[in-house]
């Protein structure tokens, strides 16, 4: 099979198009033909040689999501069979022609989408889904403050608050990117300018205090959140594109008695993968056939286009997910 | 009835011995015979003017934690009568002859016990069980990290986190207190010296990564605890003696995907504090009848004592509580 390798430490010039053999499935797992996978923030940074991927995954071969067809399954294999057209995340080798994983781990794709389309549904959905519902209680007509909005994860969040029920405000440094969100379920946008961000008593002015954030961005966003936080509000840190330290107002956590907790994916064990998975199939997956979840695509690249894809994520002028298709 | 007020803001001598109308239980409120209440660091910071009573309690009496007799019971009250001995928490008040309080929030004093020792049970325990086993969700053979364990909520829940089987680690900046740590269950001790807190290092070598701290300190005890944390570690914060100011490195919190919580009791409204209560004597009280269980007493002293007791806890040279008795 021809996968994309990573040769050396840098940017997208070190992404190589290679002949490697195909993986062989274990027992309960799936042998995938990906027909698409999207591209990530993670991947970038694997290729400058950070962010190693977890163990029992191709070393060298980024790609964190896909959407293909089975093509061959292990023995004790029971819920698919060759020819059915699954999406997922994988800890890497994505950006290949096959790769093996665990079959409780992969979620069907939902009717009337493409699998290009499918493709832009797992680490966007999946940690927003896990964040909201699984780490942060999100309920019923709770408010909620998404920051990034127009990020991947940020326009997935934002529609699957809404589709539950919750009042959503959106931050973003993009005001052209902001005008998009009300598409997403966005109820309330707040443009935070250059500068030390602000953005505490514009998001409290439109909708009060919020009970629980999802915050891609991290370092000085934190205190200034807290500002903005309602008695028990839950923050969810998945992210830290403004840097990975932050001056925390003690006592507000304190007095507020706030829940402050971080989260990654990748490095989680099987069985919370599959656990998140099977959680998310039973009470999101269904919500993109009826239209009120979709994947939000910036475009759809042929897969040798890989490495000027990654220089366009890097450039930062996407919205949505860039999927690359063999 | 008698009562210390606050007349003032300051140290011990804006306290003032009073005659005050007895308060008036509601239908479902029982009117209490104060006979022993506790100090804590929360009244010298309300006599000082900081750290306002919530609504309903009243506003310049002191005291937090009580045990006595009931002697009028609200017309709704079934589970208690006049004469049963019982102890609690209040949102203030205690520091007077008699308190009327929620029947639901009290607690039977446990038998074996005076009225004397029970009064130094509510706050340190209520607080500690709460935070290791209802917000940490403290379990089995996990490994435990308190700070301060020689204060009262840190030998309280040293107590209650050895007797539910953790393995108990706690940091103290004096080697004289830190000495009868082990009579409270601690397994191993840290002495911090003076200077930025080093003691992560310690943590790990003695125990491994722990999965639950209970921190009454803060400021630079945070990024240093983070060295220290296992996977999926909770982390609670119920005070700030380092200062409200923390540099969080989050990376570590999103690698180790921590959670971090702040906490406070005063200002819960009735449903928790009666839910803590009943909790409580459900699952900790019984463990005070066995012995495994005690309240930490540094003195037992006459009402009158109260100013000089409020100096003696300003000065850090207590070990467990002041109790004091009418």
């Amino acid at each position: 099979m021809r996968a994309y390798c990573i040769r050396g430490a840098g940017g997208p010039e070190v992404l190589k198009l290679e002949e490697r053999p195909a993986p062989r499935p274990g027992p309960e797992e799936v042998r995938v033909r990906v027909r698409a996978a999207a591209l990530n923030r993670a991947d970038l940074l694997q290729m400058r040689g950070y962010y190693a991927p977890p163990p029992g995954v191709p070393v060298d071969i980024p790609g964190l999501e896909y959407a293909g067809e089975v093509v061959e399954v292990g023995a004790r294999v029971t819920g698919l069979s060759p020819g059915a057209h699954v999406m997922g995340l994988v800890g890497g080798g994505a950006f290949a022609e096959e790769l093996v994983t665990h079959e409780r781990e992969t979620l069907p794709v939902p009717p009337g989408l493409t699998l290009a389309q499918a493709a832009a549904i797992p680490e966007a959905f999946l940690t927003a889904h896990d964040a909201l519902f699984l780490q942060g209680g999100l309920r019923g007509t709770e408010r909620v403050l998404i920051h990034a909005v127009t990020s991947g994860v940020g326009s997935a969040a934002a529609q699957l608050a809404a589709a539950a029920g919750a009042t959503v405000v959106g931050t973003g440094r993009s005001e052209a990117k902001l005008a998009r969100a009300a598409a997403w379920g966005v109820h309330h946008v707040v443009h935070v300018t250059s500068g030390p961000p602000t953005f505490a008593a514009a998001v409290r002015e439109r909708v009060g205090a919020v009970d629980v954030v999802l915050d891609l961005v991290g370092g000085p966003y934190l205190p200034e959140t807290l500002e903005a936080l309602a008695p028990r509000a839950r923050y969810l840190l998945v992210g830290l594109l403004a840097g990975p330290v932050a001056e925390l107002p003690l006592r507000t956590l304190l007095n507020r008695r706030v829940t402050l907790t971080g989260t990654v994916l990748r490095s989680r064990p099987l069985e919370e993968k599959i656990a998140l998975a099977r959680d998310f199939e039973r009470t999101a997956l269904p919500r993109f056939a009826g239209g009120q979840l979709t994947p939000v695509v910036d475009s759809i690249l042929p897969m040798e286009e890989l490495p000027r894809a990654a220089a366009r994520m890097a450039s930062d002028d996407t919205v949505g997910k860039l999927v690359l298709t063999w």
